[in-house]
């Protein structure tokens, strides 16, 4: 069976992250890209990165709530997710139990069993993001397709992204419509025709001027 | 701010679909694909493709509970994920109130800020399944670069993942280590070599015979 590929919105939900190694580090560089409030639970010393991000980083550190100790179950008070990445199985194992009694998506870093998710390999430019998984077949290899993805797709495709979302921002001012009604099918249909003429490469290069002059021109 | 990519494991969850045309037709494809069990409330009729899910399709079929009516409170219970793709602008806001009460994650299609998480554009080749998003930006841009994506990789890619996965478990069975052990590390370390000598392309033609003559070489 596949897994569902999601992007996930976790701004201001709370996430617990317990371990303070290299494989911790990497969970919470994601995690805080995506604006989420962390909890961080491990004994020092932690990770230098992490370290760097918790007392260093004015742009990370008030969203990390730090404790620096081992696991207590009410940890799990209030938490929307959790992430272990610990070497002790057995705690791991007791912390996927009772995050699943509790309904909270769990993810145990080299555990797949107590997995809810998997990170898979991700690629970020600007606000296009690309995860490739394997399905726990080969993180390596994950590793391997995301970094050929990244050489093969334009360098400046994240601005294509941002002139898109400007261009469709600036349609819904001129052609104001509830989702689902009949202007924003009209809307949907012209952005469509739009992506479908104009290549990637056009699509990046696109500035304010010619979003405003692509408007002008007529929207339909 | 950034969304969080993952791949999310819901084999055996219990899907709730509100909605029976082309939007959910779509959103039920990738859920069955991820071995959900779906229970599907829409009025006759439905669409044509989720009507021979429903109906016609022996693969299918057993996983899907369906209600030929409209939503009622009643559906949210002992559900795990909630997705509603349907006109009633009112009665989606409803549903994701509820989902959230609940702690229910939940989908709406085409209104952003009742989404818990967003489907982006999806590319699957065997184990190998890639997400495209735009947070957001250009639905249609996502389909876009998924299909350049799809272009560009090798088109027996999937094999590979699927070859490097039997690898790894041949290689588990002749060094067997609980995760985080020494056995374990130096296990992924040659895994890592390998990858990293081999092409993808020479990955994808490996057969089962190359499998145990690299290992038999000594995999280490």
């Amino acid at each position: 069976g596949a897994s569902l590929l999601l992007a996930w919105q976790i701004r201001n939900k709370r996430v617990l992250l317990v371990g303070g190694g290299p494989v911790a580090a990497g969970r919470l560089t994601w995690v805080l890209a995506s604006d989420a409030l962390v909890t961080l639970v491990a004994p020092a010393p932690l990770h230098p990165e992490i370290h760097y991000r918790v007392f260093e980083d004015p742009a990370t550190s008030p969203s990390i709530t730090y404790h620096p100790r081992k696991f207590i179950d009410a940890d799990l008070d209030g938490v929307d997710m959790v992430l272990t990445a610990i070497d002790d199985v057995s705690t791991s194992h007791r912390i996927c139990k009772m995050a699943r009694a509790k309904k909270i998506p769990v993810n145990v870093a080299d555990v797949p069993p107590e997995c809810d998710f998997y990170f898979g390999s991700h690629y970020r430019n600007g606000p296009l993001q690309v995860l490739v998984s394997t399905g726990g077949k080969g993180p390596k290899l994950a590793n391997l397709i995301r970094r050929r993805i990244e050489e093969l797709l334009p360098a400046d495709l994240g601005e294509a992204v941002e002139k898109v979302g400007k261009l469709r921002t600036e349609l819904r001012k001129r052609a104001p419509g509830h989702a689902g009604g009949d202007v924003s099918k009209r809307r949907m249909g012209w952005m469509v025709r739009v992506c479908d003429e104009w290549s990637l490469e056009e699509l990046s290069t696109m500035d304010d001027k010619m979003i405003i002059a692509l408007l002008d021109r007529g929207w339909e």
